[in-house]
């Protein structure tokens, strides 16, 4: 087990009807500006259960916050908290809304002349501003983390920040969201997170067997219950199992002790940045060519990932770790989710030269687990995806 | 699921060494009470690794702190705190130093006649003393939750307390101490955060697939290190996958949306009081009888628990129920821990009264997950454990 730190501060409230808590968790003086995206949330009731909760607070609102948050429409909600002298900020969506509000709490403190630098610094200035969130869509596990991504369109960037000020003070997790949530970003989510708690566990073995545990735990559980979220997302048991899956598959705890990979996630942001991909099926395009490329360094934890969490016991451990890649595709695929560049994009020859340019320019040389991953390996990676 | 609210601040600095990060945990002009027990700390080096960490701190020491911290013992050491004007408290210790630790922080703030109080009330006032842990005992998850269990020689009493304000501001947990900890304390380790788990475990289902399999997952571990542990205190390996899994059994986490029990440990606490026999060996002598006598309600667990856990996946509920109860039992005789009451103390007779007369005495008329367990059952679960 390696040494590692943990500290997650952030408050969850868990369950039916947990909205109407928000009135407790803001103080009654702050002056909140609500932020959330396309504005389903108008029409599912639950921004009418967040401004009941709030009639007593003082309340402006921001919506059209697009997936990928994309900086540009964020600049115009930092005007806005700027202009009105906004106190504290509630997302109200899923892990884009989310993102885009912890950059908003960084953003409002900054001093400079170019607040993407907080993104490309990846530092933020004191006294960001306190921020809740009202989960809508389990996926990202932004609402248990101190983690976001923000997208840039005019230079076709998408980069991430990991900062201790960026966890939210709250957040509240009403399962009861799901019912409303179309079926293919149901699928997203479950993709998104199951490829969360890969990158933290498929990487080479350290004797963290309880975090092995745990993180296996986390890919039956949402094995067990896809399809039955995918089907009835009305059903509850399961509605809540895949939610807490969600935050638990990224919510530092995994990570603890134990080396993590994020390849996966690297290269899909790219394929996202390039052809506007689903991020959760960004991931699903390169899942199987990553493992299969690093296969010799993986394949121990592959096997014993074949082993516990597919109930494949026999044939060798190569044997064993190229099943588990085949199980994951088949997970994928039983999802809706297609795992080939080309089922998304007819333009995708290239691809791989363009993602290993980018990675050069970004000093990004040496990836993964390990810290072997080269651009030249990653074009590689790419390339088997198509 | 059941509806929840989880919040826990505490910071881990977890792994080899981390006790050097004690100078920059505590801020330099703290005026800092070290607590401990009976000084062991001072023959196996962690007083001196502490002592080194804090030279350019002001630093005053209390010692002696016995196992099931006692009142009158504590009651010294909050007349130094006072004296001194203590500004941060730091347990150097396992769960008795820290639990004592914790009910200073409160004691120090308090101001009425008879800190006792504390206990009763189960409320504490604000402005607790900060305070930090140094474990060197794995075994009561005390370092990363907000409870505290205090004895009193003079009444006979063992009271529970659990508020927001006692999680520690940090925990240092370093698995090298386990080396020099002497085997019976070890297997009281092991069989304590074994049965913590099982606690919050062993009710009945409410579709908590993520929760029970994370459970299994500390219980699984457990059950896999405990004979290296046993065996050999310095495989680093072993050391520190049960040191997380007793900090992990009982840091709120798994509680959380499940139905939790307790029974066992509260009528544990009295043959502590009674009899002076270790926490973790009440626990070993109680939970077989208070299984069997509650298989009914506990037995769906106990059959999922037998076929997870211990992969007996052949016979009726029951059947499996039961055996799982048989495979506990081993357990704790493979840490040589005796599982009757008689095996402790020739005078067991009366003991079932006793115990009855106490939990009548202080109201305790429900108890267990479904709050039906009356003192005439405790009578009977105490009884069957002779």
């Amino acid at each position: 087990m390696l040494n590692f730190q943990f500290r997650n501060p952030t408050k969850l409230l868990f369950g039916k009807n947990q909205i109407a808590n928000l009135a407790s968790e803001i103080a009654s003086e702050e002056k909140i500006l609500v932020l959330y995206g396309g504005g389903s949330i108008k029409k599912n009731g639950i921004y009418d259960q967040v401004t009941d909760a709030l009639k007593n607070h003082q309340v402006l609102e921001f919506g059209g916050i697009p997936p990928n948050p994309e900086y540009s429409v964020l600049l115009k909600a930092l005007e806005l908290i700027k202009r009105e002298k906004i106190t504290f900020l509630l997302a109200v969506g899923g892990g884009s809304v989310i993102d885009g509000t912890k950059f908003l709490s960084a953003a409002a403190a900054y001093q400079g002349t170019d607040p993407w630098q907080i993104m490309q610094t990846k530092k933020v200035p004191d006294n960001t501003l306190p921020f809740g969130t009202v989960l809508t869509l389990p996926a990202t596990g932004s609402e248990m983390n101190s983690r976001a991504v923000i997208t840039r369109e005019d230079t076709q960037e998408k980069l991430s920040i990991r900062v201790d000020a960026l966890y939210p003070r709250f957040s509240i997790l009403d399962p009861q969201v799901i019912q409303s949530i179309p079926q293919n970003q149901i699928a997203n989510g479950l993709a998104d997170s199951f490829t969360h708690v890969l990158e933290q566990y498929m990487t080479y073995p350290v004797a963290a067997y309880l975090q092995d545990r745990i993180a296996e735990s986390i890919l039956k559980t949402i094995i067990e219950i896809a399809p039955r979220v995918m089907s009835d997302p009305a059903d509850y048991e399961a509605a809540a199992n895949y939610m807490w899956c969600c935050t638990m598959a990224l919510n530092d705890l995994i990570e603890k002790g134990v080396p993590t990979d994020w390849a996966i996630h690297m290269m899909g942001h790219e394929l996202t940045a390039l052809y506007h991909i689903d991020h959760a099926r960004t991931l699903a395009i390169l899942t199987k060519s990553h493992y299969e490329y690093n296969l010799e360094s993986k394949k121990e934890k592959l096997a014993q990932y074949a082993a516990r969490v597919w109930d494949i016991k026999k044939g060798s451990t190569e044997e064993r770790a190229m099943q588990g890649i085949e199980q994951t595709e088949c997970f994928f695929h039983s999802l809706g989710i297609k795992t080939r560049l080309s089922d998304y994009t007819p333009d995708y020859n290239g691809t791989a030269e363009k993602i290993e340019k980018t990675f050069l320019a970004r000093g990004w040389e040496k990836i993964g687990e390990n810290r072997t991953l080269t651009p030249g390996d990653v074009k590689q990676i790419v390339a088997m995806a198509y």
